[in-house]
């Protein structure tokens, strides 16, 4: 008899297996209020790695990390036209405080341009002050009316990167800089995950930017879903908000700004991306934990030895989680090791301390092997790389599979069934994308024709990537 | 003609000196919505490794990162009677969300305990579940009527740690182990700050708490500031939330719970302890700057020399900065340097270079003295170490000069003019805690007889420590 599954297949149900999953392997609950959510310690693990790897990358690009209020005034919002117009609907706003009314209500940011520029249109005085280049790591409410755990929440977790410019080069340069070397880097790299670049088209650009630089990542039931974007906001916050500085030259010129931001959304996209029927596969390079190993039954020489080898792997600079818990049976915790997607299995029982060896399983590649014990500090390193590679060559490998070329929006609607569409761009249009628009279907991003990013919507050869999209 | 003061002196005019150092040394600004703060990429860069140091101690500790919502229902604080009168004038309200009026007010969490008692509540089943030991870092907004940056700030940066025990001996032994091992050893062996631990009385407890340990340190014009505290809820979360266990007899029992805290008010800490009238001093072991090499000219040979030694110094294991701006007068940059506290300043000039030496200028001991330039590497490590125990033993010293040991209230109101007194509290007691509290000055601790932690208000011998406090 073939025991039941622990989760929902993914075919049979993507959205039931992952809010299974998420739950399952104790990644996170809804909150209480709706589209909240709590991040559980096993989720915010993931999302703390997170932060560190791409915090590195931030300062390695010069970005220094501050910190905004979180409440703001509602007549800030409004100073950009677009920027209002976007954010509205979702704002979330205090009336009440300190046990009176507010003489005026104030909103919980939704993102933060509004009140950095209050500050940068201070700080900024010169050129000699320029670039100024700012990270926060923060909290932003935007109301939800259908929110799915890490995907779309009320509350969610970020950075948020903000930088003035004394030219228009500069701050598109630094755009791109952000989006290649901290984005394109954190997801290949680190999350071992496809992401196309590309540029938004203005319909799906950011409320208030002049130019969005994407990446969007294919999911496992082929659908997208956007991980990280830099804009170029122009000069559009700093006229709003009067951040001028004195060039070289002895005159007051208006800045010339970028925003930036990734989210706990990436952690949803690691699920979906990495997810397989037994639960999360989490890169090793982002690992917590990158090896468990476990005590298979109450053995006084069995329990001795995991603490040696969980010893042995931490010096060979493994992060490693030695399982004793034998109280609980072992095919439960085998399968919640799964669940929650370690790279590494070691597990050791009486028979396999006979003969040196221990059973090595690899969440990614599936295989389960004896091992001798001796070899595991050495192997070790090198099958955590293997694995890494193993999800990063996965994940290319269905996006390359489920896109098709189109030359027609019913042929794009079609693909977009399954799987991604690139479709000529010149052939699509504004009006094009607007008829996907109405089958449920969006352009994703442009991508020139070599693969590069469009330096405009408009440049010849330009292919928009569309599909549905978390 | 002596150089006008950078900043007002401390003997002028304390409160107006805490400003401006905070403002000249780039630390933060007011927000726009009153009372809240932007903390500037300086001031933030501090609380970061703030946050670096306590988090390897919480996580020593055994406890997890996890994250809870911002909102919480209204209805959550009215569950806790003690809990909502105390946090209820100072609630943010959020009534109106993505264009509506919300059918109940949610509001913007003060602290987190009903929250993480609605989660506990589901996560905690068996005895097998416990110790649950959680913590968080998160921003919470309290309404404030008489604000001061960093000190007293509508929204404020804090870590908030939650557990819940299958004892109330573990719980108790917790927040004790949280306080001694966590709070205590980070003021000493970080912040160079002198503690005094102790415990609260019933008037200053937290709300909703049956026990509040806290560290109380002297600032700069004798006042006490509190510093960090951990609290024993005994059942009283637990009851309101229906947390209970399964105990391994077989009955359901309620758990008992702490919960603690340290926020960014140990930035302003840091600067009224260690600033003094030229700006802040750094701990060495804290800083992310420990050492700046200044080059004084626009020399090649200068620029080179200090592009060299920084090379060195970061090989050395020294957190180094160097300031080539030469386009900026030396003098300025020098006061610069002070005011921000970076502990060490090594000044390159050409005149010093012919004798292979550079100033070296010890912020803390406030020496200037020639330096073999080859020496550097090897120096730096001890002189930082040097002016770490300094800053320790200044801060000591104060508050043993400054706390006199009284026997009346009125004794006690005088002394807490310029200092702290000590009084017994047998003598003291309640009530004259409350007359006390009439002429604005409060009990900070109870300390045993030997300077221990009391394990009762009414330990024979217990000594309150009294003094007016931020």
């Amino acid at each position: 008899m073939a025991k039941a599954p622990v989760l929902t297949p993914r075919a049979d149900d993507f959205p039931r297996w992952y809010q299974e999953l998420i739950t399952k392997a104790e990644l996170a609950d809804n909150g209480p209020v709706r589209g909240t959510m709590v991040v559980r310690p096993y989720g915010y693990g993931l999302w703390e790695r997170m932060q560190q790897e791409m915090d590195a990358r931030i300062k390695e690009a010069g970005a220094r990390n501050a910190y905004f209020p979180l409440l703001i005034p509602q007549s800030y919002l409004t100073k950009e036209a677009e920027h209002v117009e976007g954010f509205a609907p979702e704002l979330a706003v205090v009336t009440h405080a300190g046990g009176k009314e507010l003489e005026e209500p104030v909103v919980v940011r939704p993102t933060s341009e509004t009140i950095v520029n209050d500050s940068f249109s201070r700080w900024v005085q010169s050129h000699r002050d320029l670039p100024l280049l700012i990270n926060q790591w923060a909290n932003v409410v935007r109301w939800e009316l259908r929110p799915r755990v890490f995907l779309r929440t009320t509350e969610f977790l970020w950075q948020e990167g903000h930088t003035a410019h004394a030219t228009y080069e500069d701050a598109r340069d630094y755009a791109a800089h952000i989006h290649r070397n901290v984005y394109a880097d954190f997801m290949e790299n680190v999350l071992a995950m496809d992401a196309v670049p590309g540029r938004k088209t203005a319909r799906e650009r950011f409320a208030g930017a002049v130019n969005t630089l994407t990446l969007e990542g294919m999911m496992g039931d082929g659908k997208a879903l956007q991980l990280a974007t830099s804009h170029e906001l122009g000069q559009n916050f700093a006229k709003a908000f009067g951040t001028r500085f004195l060039t070289r030259e002895g005159r007051q010129e208006y800045v010339w700004q970028t925003s930036w931001g990734s989210t706990t959304r990436m952690v949803g996209a690691l699920v979906m991306a990495h997810g397989d029927d037994d639960g999360l596969r989490v890169p090793p390079r982002l690992a917590a934990v990158q090896a468990v190993v476990v005590a298979i039954r109450d053995d006084e020489q069995v329990l001795a030895e995991v603490r040696r080898i969980g010893e042995r792997l931490k010096a060979a600079g493994v992060r490693v989680h030695v399982d004793d818990r034998t109280d609980t049976p072992f095919g439960r915790r085998a399968v919640n090791w799964e669940l929650k997607g370690v790279p590494v299995r070691i597990e050791v029982g009486p028979r396999d301390l006979e003969n040196g060896t221990a059973v090595l399983v690899r969440r990614a590649g599936g295989s389960k092997e004896p091992t001798a014990i001796e070899a595991l500090p050495v192997l070790l390193p090198e099958v955590l790389e293997a694995e890494q590679a193993l999800l990063l060559k996965q994940s290319r490998a269905r996006r390359e599979e489920r896109t098709a070329e189109v030359a027609t929006v019913e042929e794009a609607v079609e693909a977009a069934r399954t799987g991604w569409a690139r479709i000529p761009w010149s052939a699509l249009g504004p009006e094009g994308e607007a008829k996907l628009a109405e089958r449920g279907v969006s352009v994703r991003c442009l991508v020139a024709a070599d693969g590069s990013v469009p330096e405009s919507d408009d440049q010849p050869g330009n292919v928009a990537v569309v599909a549905r999209a978390y």
